[in-house]
């Protein structure tokens, strides 16, 4: 690339395009009121000297403010939720020169009426963005055709809802990411190997559809590379207590001695692997899991999770808000299908990993 | 967090500091010329409002341009180094409108002659910051001694040198991610392994100390959790022809018929991949080697290497020009070392991984 040339001015445009210095402006930051005429002169000289605005400086200049929403399940402090929601922070803080802020409002992932009387109360906040995980699709498009209504872009981060139309989507190839899960998992698999796949849910309805479709994915790769190894399921419904979790799992496995392969699609894989802890299972156990989770991550180092497959949630919501930013403030264009790593974790690469999740 | 507060004037912090307007701004962008007892009283103020001046404003203000220089070993296109070289571009571009110009310079990687003699050319241009990679450890304390008497910034990407004092370090934690290695292509072995380490080298000197550390971090490994595992070790001149390195390995293996898993630490695995191929070997031998070179990523889709160790050279150029412009322009504080994390890659995880390479 050559060095950036003396700097060109508005006027020096407006004076080769012969328009106005306002004209120009027009063109520059996208609003009407130009001639089609006036238009086509103005974007031939910006071409020809290779223009680009500051947009920086126009956005500085404009002192307009933009308030964000962003609605995410309710969760514990250290979660996955809860490490999409520090990346929304810090996008908040790294442009806050540009006078946004991030409005957090969290729903109950279990239950549909929550999320839509959240989504009432984003509505009613008149954002200027909105970043949110569609973890219920039904509900989802609702809220999405108001928001397309109103014009007030959205960014999916997590999961996506093929049928919307947000401004980006930043997460996870989910069926793609349990073939992964499924492939990494039978090089842990001795000969006539059985599998089991722990399940969370509340009354049979699942928490979000990315568990679903990583199954999925699993079951692909099982099928095709795999075919006669056999596939339990147990279900545990999250509002068992301790003690009929593990009632539920000894009864599984004396039923089940064979079964040295677990795997989990949802976040909660510490359950399991604290069982094994507590049973004293994990030396013949191996078992794979999602996302960096303080407990899972403490199982993965004592050994009673063998790996962990993770998303980068911290970059899911970082971007996510960085997005709505470079569109809507520095009216930059925007790549709306961005799908994340499938990262794999095992002990000895864990730490350079949660390293560069907290630096931006 | 709550919403920003109004917008806070230099001038309300000069009268509640009881200083003028211009020691406040001399405070603010850490120039000297301030009174011990004036600097203290306008901290007090600028702690207490928890005032955070708009550098951006203050950077576009100030018209002054910066030159950066990188200097890169010589490389082909689609090479590890070339994605470095593309992160920095990358960079260049998104901090253009604070006028900054990345100058790329080359050395060949086995001259140090070569290195020194760039390095001259590079303190000539009196650069504002310098972004390079010690791959010569030697040859860099002479060359970072200089760059410190001159007070010019330096950040080193890919490895570092311990004694020296770069304003920043991206770069894989190499012993570990050999330690990671040794781990990872031990799951693939059957029992009564032997592993073969194929080395790069010219007369003897390796283009890299990164190759090196990874060795002794697998070695490691293998000395913890396979001491009895048998390791060969095979070196190529980077001098030799194809027919000659075919035969070199064609002697290997028949005196070594019982080795079935190899490994590389340079990023050089796709010779022996394009080997096994050549020779038909593929499916009875496991090879895992280091970057996403293209060669490299073509050997992982067809499976004749079984994982690739990638460690986002993009993101090391990338961020080692942000890190000069967020010091230098924006004055923000920035972490002086930055692993970066430790990516297995195989043929089913492998196009996100690269998806999220391209993007910033």
């Amino acid at each position: 690339m050559d060095k950036l040339p003396e700097r060109i001015r508005i006027k020096d445009i407006a004076r080769l395009a012969e328009v106005s210095v306002g004209t120009v402006d027009r063109v520059l930051h996208g609003r009407p009121g130009v001639s089609k005429n006036s238009r086509e002169r103005v974007e031939k000289i910006l071409k020809e000297l290779d223009y680009h605005p500051n947009m920086y400086a126009s956005a500085l200049a404009s002192n307009k403010k933009y308030n964000f929403v962003c609605m995410l399940p309710l969760h514990s402090t250290r979660s996955y939720w809860h490490d999409i929601e520090q990346g929304a922070r810090k996008a908040e803080l790294s442009y806050s020169d540009f006078h946004i802020s991030v409005e957090m409002l969290h729903y109950d992932p279990y239950d549909f009426s929550s999320f839509e009387s959240v989504g009432k109360k984003a509505l009613d906040m008149n954002p200027d963005g909105v970043m949110f995980s569609p973890t219920m699709s039904r509900t989802t498009l609702v809220f999405t055709k108001e928001l397309e209504e109103r014009k007030i872009p959205y960014v999916f981060v997590d999961s996506q809802v093929k049928e919307a139309s947000p401004l980006a989507f930043f997460g996870q190839q989910a069926m793609q990411s349990g073939y992964f899960a499924g492939r990494m998992l039978m090089l842990l698999a001795h000969e006539k190997e059985a599998v089991v796949v722990f399940r969370h849910s509340r009354g049979g309805q699942m928490g979000s559809n990315q568990q679903h479709e990583r199954e999925i994915g699993f079951r692909y790769y099982m099928n095709e590379h795999h075919k006669t190894c056999k596939i339990w399921e147990l279900d545990v419904d999250v509002r068992q207590n301790q003690e009929e979790t593990i009632q539920l799992l000894d009864d599984f496995f004396t039923s089940h001695p064979e079964v040295k392969l677990g795997i989990t699609f949802n976040s909660q894989v510490h359950v399991f692997g604290e069982y094994l802890e507590y049973r004293n299972k994990s030396k013949a156990f191996n078992l794979l899991g999602y996302d960096l989770l303080d407990r899972n991550v403490n199982c993965l180092r004592k050994g009673t999770v063998t790996f962990l497959i993770a998303q980068q949630p911290f970059f899911q919501g970082y971007n996510g808000i960085q997005t709505l930013c470079k569109s809507l403030i520095l009216r930059k264009e925007v790549k709306q299908v961005n799908y994340m790593p499938i990262d794999l974790l095992s002990a000895e690469n864990l730490d350079y990993y949660l390293d560069s999740q907290e630096s931006e």
